[in-house]
């Protein structure tokens, strides 16, 4: 075991979907004990029995030390470090329904990226209200996670304004082929996480379109400055979006394998609604949710946010992909930075 | 012709490479009378006679007021813009053989992106040092030149200390599909320009080594606050990094079609020497002689770049990819505004 990781403690990892199971086996392998929830029996047979999660994230071996179990008293109790990883419109009520069994001294910590429609809530303070009295750090950067299972080199972020928990989560993940910064601006981390989901949809109505690769580094560019611009007008600051989880992670999801929120874009873009465009998906792209959110969040905070207006309009208003486009091309010249 | 393009001037573009020529073709089809002049005979035959320029912009339709000439002369008398769009080693001469031709009120302007290497002097020095007395204005962006041939959206910064030259440039230049910002931070534009070409190397390095989107994307975030720690350090403001001429500029080389800079990278991440991946090559990749300039303003600023350092190592003093990474990611470990 690696000197930065720490000394060996309990670690719980609820939620088994890829990430965290990835997130789990890192720790695993960092000599830890731990203990992943999983909802699903087959999920904690495969883990248990075959070291591997073969629903989600089949093809990687998981450490031998990981073990599964479907009760969530089981894996919580004397956990010093608590890694929620369900996805983020049933967060609430998983944190809920394991609250009395998170340990005092714990240190809680969510892999989730998202923002909560209803609430505008953000995923610290979703855990946060379910399980008070306790430091969250947020997890984000660029990570698929199955390049992290595989052992690729992979650097993310760990953010709490309470540094030692920060730190906490950074010595306990570390290794030489995953490198954990901390931060303590939590607000811009998260945002960065969640946002990038729009801009991978945009991405991918531009390519649907077939517009190629010029205007696609234009939007990824101006896009980080409204996701920036977004962020500080609710309390973060403005270099947290130009680093792992904000610049990171856009560049991930916009140029890396095609994800599910690019995917729905690209069909978008090819001409289908956006009913057409997830018929059949068995869960709704996380981008879909968080342009409504984002839209929301900008309009209580009077900021201007033209590429998320436009994504939103053809989502919800049924804009054609090129009008938008032609909409944004045509906005006032101007100086760079105003 | 679109207004925002401004009443009709005479444009001279010197330098008919991919590049030069999508921008006279831009021009062109604003309405400006406009001379491309090329080294090459057949250039000059191909553009007059077939509207195509078929060695270095092959398949691209030019407009059919956009004339060809290998006469500098005659390209530059009465010409109000110049735009200068040589290769950077050849630059210099080519400026000065025509300098005695260039009008007194003409507004020059350079496409090229780099670092001379003997001087460390940027392109819009290069310029004004072989024609002064004008404003010279940098072309900056991400821009693929078949794309803005083929008039799909692009977004460009044209950038001057000299406001009213670089809003000039704007003026002649800009049409719906193709977007001129304006700014006046001259070396911030130049170098993002330069020091991406050493990123795309080593994204490709990365590429050939096999190691996936995570650590590309994570270079690719560190290696911008690199560029903008040196860009700082010589007089760039740093958001300008965050704009199209840095962060746009980058993930395009990054991450679009593959350039010449990243395919020398691959090659080298797959196990050639420098000399192996530049051999039958006709000319060297603008990012080898970059990682040399980089380096050499680094150590002359006094500033420490580690993944600048780890290509120069790789490139010129045999380090392996695989123990260049390697030490990248045993880094220590620390908060990521550090």
């Amino acid at each position: 075991m690696s000197t930065e990781s720490g000394s060996p403690i309990r670690c719980a990892v609820i939620g088994a979907g890829a990430w965290g199971t990835a997130i789990a086996d890192r720790l695993a392998r960092n000599g830890h004990a731990v203990t992943l929830w999983a909802r699903e029996a087959d999920v904690v047979e495969s883990v248990n029995t075959r070291h591997e999660n073969a629903r989600f994230l089949a093809g990687a071996t998981l450490h031998s030390r990981l073990r599964a179990s479907s009760d969530m008293a089981d894996a919580l109790r004397g956990a010093s470090l608590v890694v929620y990883a369900a996805p983020s419109h049933v967060l609430r009520p998983v944190v809920a329904s394991g609250a009395t069994y998170v340990e005092n001294h714990a240190v809680l910590s969510v892999a989730t990226k998202g923002i909560e429609r209803e609430t505008l809530a953000l995923m610290t303070d979703v855990v946060a209200s379910e399980a008070p009295g306790r430091a969250v750090v947020a997890i984000s950067g660029p990570s698929f996670a199955v390049e992290v299972a595989a052992q690729q080199p992979t650097a993310v972020v760990a953010a709490c304004d309470d540094v030692s928990a920060a730190t906490f989560v950074q010595s306990a993940m570390s290794a030489p082929e995953f490198r954990v910064y901390t931060s303590d601006d939590v607000i811009g981390v998260e945002l960065g996480g969640a946002l990038k989901n729009v801009m991978a949809l945009a991405t991918g109505i531009l390519d649907g379109l077939g517009l190629g690769y010029n205007p696609r580094a234009a939007l990824m560019t101006r896009g980080l400055a409204e996701m920036t611009r977004l962020g500080v007008a609710i309390g973060a600051r403005a270099e947290t979006f130009a680093g792992l989880a904000g610049l990171g992670d856009l560049v991930l999801t916009c140029t890396g394998a095609l994800s599910r929120n690019r995917a729905v874009g690209v069909a978008i873009g090819e001409g289908q609604t956006l009913d057409q465009a997830l018929a059949g998906k068995e869960s709704v792209a996380e981008g879909v949710l968080n342009t409504q959110s984002a839209k929301a969040l900008a309009d209580r905070a009077g900021v201007e946010l033209p590429i998320i207006d436009a994504t939103y309009r053809i989502l919800f208003e049924g804009q054609a992909p090129r009008a938008a486009v032609a909409e944004l091309m045509a906005r006032e010249l101007r100086a760079e930075r105003d």
